[in-house]
C-alpha cells in the first residue's frame, strides 16, 4: 500500500504525528502538499480535497490520509488505522483502546498548547491576542503541563510491559506522538520544561529513545522534517515561556 | 453486559454523549456517580478511579466506562467501543472510520464551545475571564459555529444513505452526539442559533428526529437527564450570546 498524506506543507502541525508513524513504519508515502504546485502539490492540493463534493465523506480538516479508496481524517483516527498496518499498535482490543485513549489525551494537550498563543481566535494573529495569551500560557505552564506530563510519566511507570514504552512491550504510534509533543514543548517552552524534566525521567528518556531510532533519526535529519517555526502548533514566544 | 459509567454527577458534560448511546441502545448500565455517596456514588466514585494505581491503565479524565474487565476513557473512544455493541455503528470498516472522524470533529466543536466561557483557564471561574470570554465567543459565533454546522449540514446533504442520518442509512452514535451538540448550542447561544437554523434545515431536522425517538424522548423526560446548567460545557451567559 502506498499512502498519500495531505497536510499543510509549511508546518509540522498535526500532520507530523502521521509523518512520524509513516517514517518509523517504513511505509511508502507521498507527502502530497510538499510537492510543487505544478506537480499537484502545495496548499491547493489540500484545499481541493476539502472542497470536493466526493462521496459524502469529505474531511473537515487535514491531516487526511488516502489509503487506496479510503480517505481518513482526524489525527488519532488515522493513527488508529495505520498502527496495526505498520506494526505500530498492539494486537489485543483492550490494548488498542488503551493506545487510542492515550493518543486522544495527547491530542487534548496539543489543542491546549496551540491555544496558549491563540486563546481568542484562530482567525486572528498572535499579536492580536497577546494579553490573553500571556494569561492562558501562565495557567498552561503552572497547571496543565505538569498535569499532562505527570500523567504520562505515571503511565510509563505503571506499564506492566515496562517503562520503555507507553503501551505494552514494544514501540507504538503513541510513543512516536509522545516524542513529538515533548519535542514541541521543549521548543516552545524551554524554560518551563527545564524546570520539569527532572520530575519526568521516564518521559524524557522515551523522547531520547524515540529520536535515536534509526528511521526516526534519519527522518529528523532529512529535509522531509520541517523545522519548528512560528506558524505551527508549538511556537516559541519567549514572553509566553517566562516566569 | 451491564456497563458502569463514571462521570461527574452534576452536569451533562462529556458523559452525556455516553448516556445517550446507552439509553438509545437500551443497555443495562449504572451511572455510578449519581448513586448516593453512601452507596459508592458521588464525585468520590470518579475520583477513586482516577487515583487508582490499577494495572497501569488509569484514565486521565472522565467519562470512563467499565465493561467487564475493560476500563475505557475518552468520549469518542468509548462510543467507538459501544457503537457496534449497541447497534449504533455501521458494520464496514470504512464507515466506522468515517463515523469516528465525525465524532472527533464534534468533540473539537465541544472543546471550542467550552472555551467560549473558559478561554484562559479551567482553573479559574468564568467571572475571572469574562473579557477574554467575550472576545472568544464573538469569534466562535461569527466563524466557528457556522463552519462546523455548515460542515455537518453538508455531510447530511451528501450522505449516499440519505439526509436523515449522518452515517449510512440508520441511526448511529454520531447522530445522538450531533443532537446533543445542537441542543447544547441552542441552550447556550439561542440568539446565535436562531440566526443560523434556517441555513441548516437537515441538521435541525436531525435534532428533532433524535429527540422524538421513543427511548431518547423517555430519557430526556426522566430524572436521569440532568438539566443544562451553568457548570457544564454548554452555559447560557446572555452577554456571550449577544451581537
Amino acid at each position: 500500500m502506498k499512502y498519500q498524506l495531505y497536510y499543510w506543507p509549511h508546518i509540522q502541525g498535526r500532520g507530523e504525528f502521521i509523518r512520524l508513524a509513516l517514517e518509523e513504519g517504513a511505509a511508502g508515502y507521498v507527502d502530497v502538499a510538499r510537492l510543487p504546485e505544478g506537480e499537484g502539490g502545495g496548499r491547493p492540493a489540500v484545499q481541493r480535497l476539502l472542497e470536493q463534493a466526493g462521496d459524502g465523506r469529505t474531511p473537515f480538516a487535514p491531516p487526511i490520509l488516502r489509503a487506496g479508496k479510503l480517505l481518513i481524517s482526524q489525527t488519532a483516527n488515522i493513527l488508529q488505522y495505520l498502527g496495526p498496518r505498520l506494526g505500530l499498535a498492539p494486537k489485543a482490543e483492550a490494548a488498542r483502546l488503551w493506545a487510542h485513549q492515550l493518543q486522544l489525551t495527547l491530542a487534548d494537550l496539543v489543542v491546549e498548547a496551540h491555544d496558549t498563543h491563540h486563546p481568542v481566535a484562530k482567525s486572528l494573529y498572535y499579536e492580536e491576542q497577546k494579553p490573553e495569551a500571556l494569561r492562558r500560557a501562565a495557567d498552561f505552564k503552572a497547571l496543565r503541563v505538569p498535569k499532562f506530563l505527570g500523567y504520562f510519566e505515571r503511565v510509563l511507570a505503571s506499564n506492566p510491559g515496562g517503562d520503555r514504552f507507553l503501551v505494552g512491550k514494544s514501540l507504538s504510534y503513541v510513543d512516536l506522538s509522545a516524542f513529538q509533543v515533548i519535542a514541541g514543548l521543549l521548543y516552545a517552552f524551554p524554560r518551563t520544561l527545564a524546570g520539569l524534566q527532572g520530575k519526568h525521567p521516564r518521559l524524557m528518556a522515551l523522547r531520547r529513545r524515540v529520536m535515536e531510532r534509526p528511521r526516526v533519526a534519519a527522518y529528523l535529519a532529512s529535509p522531509r522534517r520541517i523545522p519548528f517555526n512560528d506558524r505551527g502548533i508549538f511556537r516559541h514566544y519567549p514572553e509566553l515561556d517566562e516566569a
